[in-house]
């Protein structure tokens, strides 16, 4: 066998924040067996229209459905002879955020699945339980340490809504005094100057500065190790 | 063009420290032109002998010579149709460490290069430069957190055979007080019993508890930021 003909693919989890709910993007494959199986968005390099990696793992969401896609990084490449019953496999994992948009529309061919215990609630087809676990690890550990949860919210969210989303992640809370610490210094956040009104006392809305993509932090919250 | 014949590599920056410098180990390689380029260790998937691409890093160092690699991980994966002019080309980048033994011998087609701001003293041939670059910011943001530093030294090591690999390595020196808060806690470290004496009063030497591999500290070197 030459090694030039392995079998590589680019596979994505893409998560999404839902009510609270940490779920990843999954596509509903029809098996030659007539069996309807939950896999992750994944597929083939197209040398025609990808010009590197990154472009494979965007096309394989967008082939999906336009989600706006607001962090994506490369998690892992996983490759050997065991993974796939054809030979030798390559797959590079990327793992994805959007920010939740109710307005959009998750076609058919496509459902949210829930995350309970940091696995998926309906299992995935072929090893893909384990690259969402793997991508869930690598979330884990950069939500301690980066505006990362910020990239799960809408446009315009409240200090709270980044508790909560580290809370869905990590099912840990950082006091809020840490988070006020790390996301009102060096222009992480700009006040929109409009407040979100509720039960509570109205709260600030922000959004995340641009200019700060993916940036971190020097340490871990004390709270949540 | 088929993307399942994209050209897959698998390169290796194993990194040294020599006398207080950081080195990569390069391969000569002798060009049709009859121009000798180094390059790093690097190749091909073995599908008959490699199980998976931890086993084809780890191979191609081996090729040169039987250097004892303390510490590997993958780096990246880059994928594009410009890194190599036969088309769409893969290369998973690995970045491993050795304990530098005076003893080893360092084959003739092989040389250490001297890392001096980050680049290799001697220009490395295709885009090898580039490779050493990303290899080495993740060491360089690793050995902050992580118990890194101790997998470049010899098997027995004084704390501030410690701070020197950091210094080699980053170019900045934090206190001895921080290495002795980390590296003593937690049974990182073992002592051997044994002092080394020199010109200063006599330094304990440890060696690294094989239980604590890759250990990561919860935040940064204050002072090294």
């Amino acid at each position: 066998m030459n090694v030039n003909s392995a079998l590589i693919s680019v596979d994505v989890v893409l998560f999404r924040l839902n009510k609270g709910t940490l779920q990843i993007l999954a596509q509903k494959q029809v098996f030659p067996d007539g069996i309807t199986l939950l896999s992750l968005p994944a597929g083939r390099i197209d040398p025609q229209t990808d010009h590197c990696l990154d472009d494979t793992a965007l096309r394989h969401i967008n082939n999906i459905a336009p989600f706006n896609v607001s962090y994506y990084e490369q998690v892992i490449t996983i490759g050997n002879a065991r993974r796939d019953s054809r030979g030798w496999s390559l797959t590079v994992l990327y793992y994805a955020l959007t920010q939740n948009n109710d307005a959009e529309n998750t076609p058919d061919k496509a459902q949210w699945v829930n995350l309970v215990k940091g696995l998926p609630e309906t299992s995935l087809a072929y090893d893909h339980n384990r690259l969402v676990q793997q991508a869930l690890k690598r979330l884990c550990n950069k939500v301690q340490y980066s505006t990362l949860p910020a990239y799960l919210l809408q446009q315009e969210f409240t200090l709270s809504d980044i508790q909560k989303a580290i809370y869905a992640i990590l099912g840990k809370r950082p006091p809020m005094r840490s988070i006020r610490n790390r996301f009102l210094r060096d222009d992480i956040l700009t006040r929109t100057g409009h407040l979100r009104r509720g039960s509570n006392r109205p709260a600030a809305l922000y959004y995340l500065n641009e200019k700060v993509q993916g940036k971190l932090f020097d340490r871990l919250y004390l709270s949540t190790q």
